[in-house]
């Protein structure tokens, strides 16, 4: 979890994420050029009469301080780390480097609960967004998406909210894949209440993340700002059923602005859920019906992770634990389930789930019916690529 | 119904109606280079050794001067007559030149059924198609976009097939307005018989067209051709329901070569009946969810007729019963029902409609809720114009 970051930095990125609301760009602009320390150490120094911060406002800065003084990143690291979690920087291997496109509007960390590297989920991620009041049709559409993305390899984002969320994590859960919720609160607490034991199965067997520190609560705001982090994770966003003016159709317009693939399910015209989507599919959106059309779409990119081009690391660089379960794959051409995997790597089936999506990501694994097989790439001895490197 | 064309010229193609399929494409070069008259002359000669048409194969060209010997223009002229209808062939006025993009495909002539200008009616018109078997979603859409597309005065072209077709013809009719029914059989039948009834009111109301000559019956392959006369006659082919594979997708891929808008509406991706509709609309085609956003989409071509810059005709060259109709409207600035006018000038509330619909499309009226008023250049005396003509 070390990497370059310092623990230094690690406390002072805990600190200001207590401080510096999620997309704030102007706290994002003077982080940028103090350093998470440097800005931190001005935040909580006694005198400020000289800051470059005062040429924001005096108020501003003030609350800015008043926050600063209250924060204890100790308890928050201690926190998540009671419930499972870390806190990812910039810097760390894990960190997801395509959240840098978000320029000063980039989180100041992440925290996240969950075993998965968030870094190699997000490589080959598509988010599932929608309405909270779903009709049973986007209801089904999300969890046949999320099912079909999932067993095509796939990671599944979502918000974790009512209707088209839960049913796109619930959809990718049932097919036992991969999924990540993104909260608009802490990553210890459960919201909405009603999806507390989705949220809880999501952080076993997939992840949980978020820019709040422990405790946060949501508010509208952070809602609509949680969307940004949804659009830049991932290669595209599919919006199943949105009314105008929702804010499923903010994650899909953070997406385009982006780069990311804007997708859209159409619904009947007739249909008010469905009328939020049509505008999107009137303007750049594709149109997506089922998940091979929304596989082929974003598969096409190439460019964050080449998994068709064979393994994008050098097969000695695994971690230990990567390394077991890949050692555990049968010899290619036979397939193997995920239990006969976790008992012959020696470890449980949800950290072997796990760690085969990760090895798909990283293009070593490849999904053949209901197993996992060694890619043709995996099997050419990669290493040899290794003194390229 | 003279204009330029010889009443010989006009036989001759009412002949080779009976003589050349629609959509026979050889047949159309022939006609081009020898001219209806000549091509007929060489059909009907006794000998023919050393005729160019010879090249195409002995056994075809024995097909044609068989079927052009049993031809009896006059009958089928006199039997369109008798309907109250007319033929009109290129060179007319009523011709609707945008057929021509058809190429050496252009029906030889056009068999017409109905009091108003088919070229006139065809310069504002829309095709809606669809799937026969449609759902009732389907027949909703169909006729809702009918409606309104009548109701902002467009005319709307159908193939009268059961389903879609059906009922956008009705939702036209049911709104006052006008519609134009492409047979793929002779206009004195009405196939479907189930749309006996309605094809008769189409004929009295709107225009009943078709290429092929009375008595003619309808054939799989010229169900299809028919498609291609529906696409190049309109700006633009909505799709309402579709399977893979269908006819109206025919139509719709017809409109998109020959330049025109293709548009379709989308339905559930769970639907079988829409799947045909999405293709089109992750291709080339918009997606459309009423009227407003037709009427936007075809409004803006302006080349074939430029109804928001004001009347394309001077008013001096309208027809007798044109100008008549004209002449009934009130002051600008008051709406007059179709009943009120069509008794100020002295004709049936159909005749007055038809009218209507013709002085709407060269921009002379427009609609004011249920009446219809004087558009803002046809009250500045367009005629002022005509020294510039």
């Amino acid at each position: 979890m070390a990497g370059g970051v310092t623990e230094e930095e690690r406390r002072a990125r805990a600190a200001l994420t207590r401080v510096v609301e999620p997309g704030d760009e102007h706290g994002g602009r003077w982080l940028r050029e103090l350093g998470a320390v440097g800005l931190l150490r001005r935040l909580t120094s006694a005198s400020y009469e000289h800051d470059p911060l005062t040429g924001a406002g005096e108020q501003r800065v003030h609350g800015f301080r008043a926050r600063a003084a209250r924060a204890d990143p100790e308890r928050d690291l201690a926190a998540v780390e009671a419930c499972g979690g870390r806190f990812v920087v910039p810097g760390d291997p894990e960190w997801p480097s395509q959240l840098d496109d978000l320029g000063d509007a980039r989180p100041v960390g992440l925290w996240v609960r969950g075993r998965p590297d968030l870094r190699r989920w997000a490589l080959r991620s598509v988010a599932v967004v929608g309405a909270r009041a779903c009709t049973p049709y986007g209801a089904h559409m999300a969890a046949t998406l999320a099912s079909g993305l999932a067993e095509r390899g796939w990671v599944v984002v979502s918000g974790a909210a009512f209707g088209v969320d839960g049913a796109a994590h619930r959809g990718a859960l049932a097919a036992g894949g991969a999924t990540v919720a993104v909260l608009a609160c802490g990553v210890d607490r459960a919201y909405p209440r009603g999806h507390a034991e989705l949220i809880g199965r999501i952080a076993e067997q997939g992840l949980v993340v978020g820019e709040l520190p422990p405790g946060s609560h949501p508010t509208p705001s952070r809602f609509i700002l949680r969307n940004r982090v949804i659009a830049a994770l991932t290669r595209g966003t599919v919006v199943v059923e949105a009314e105008y003016r929702s804010g499923s159709l903010v994650t899909a317009r953070a997406a385009q602005r982006l780069g990311r693939f804007t997708m859209g399910v159409p619904g009947p015209a007739t249909s008010g859920l469905s009328a939020g989507v049509h505008e999107l599919l009137r303007g750049e959106a594709e149109l997506v019906t089922d998940a091979a059309e929304v596989a082929e779409l974003v598969g096409d990119i190439g460019e964050l992770a080449p998994p068709r081009r064979g393994p994008v690391l050098p097969r000695d660089l695994l971690d230990p634990a990567g390394a077991r379960v890949l050692e555990a794959l049968p010899a290619r051409g036979t397939a193997a389930t995920a239990g006969d995997i976790a008992r012959d790597a020696a470890t449980t089936v949800d950290e072997a789930l796990g760690r085969l999506y990760e090895l798909h990501a990283l293009g070593f694994v490849e999904r053949l019916g209901d197993g996992w097989q060694l890619t043709a790439q995996a099997v050419r001895r990669p290493n040899a690529r290794r003194g390229g490197a």
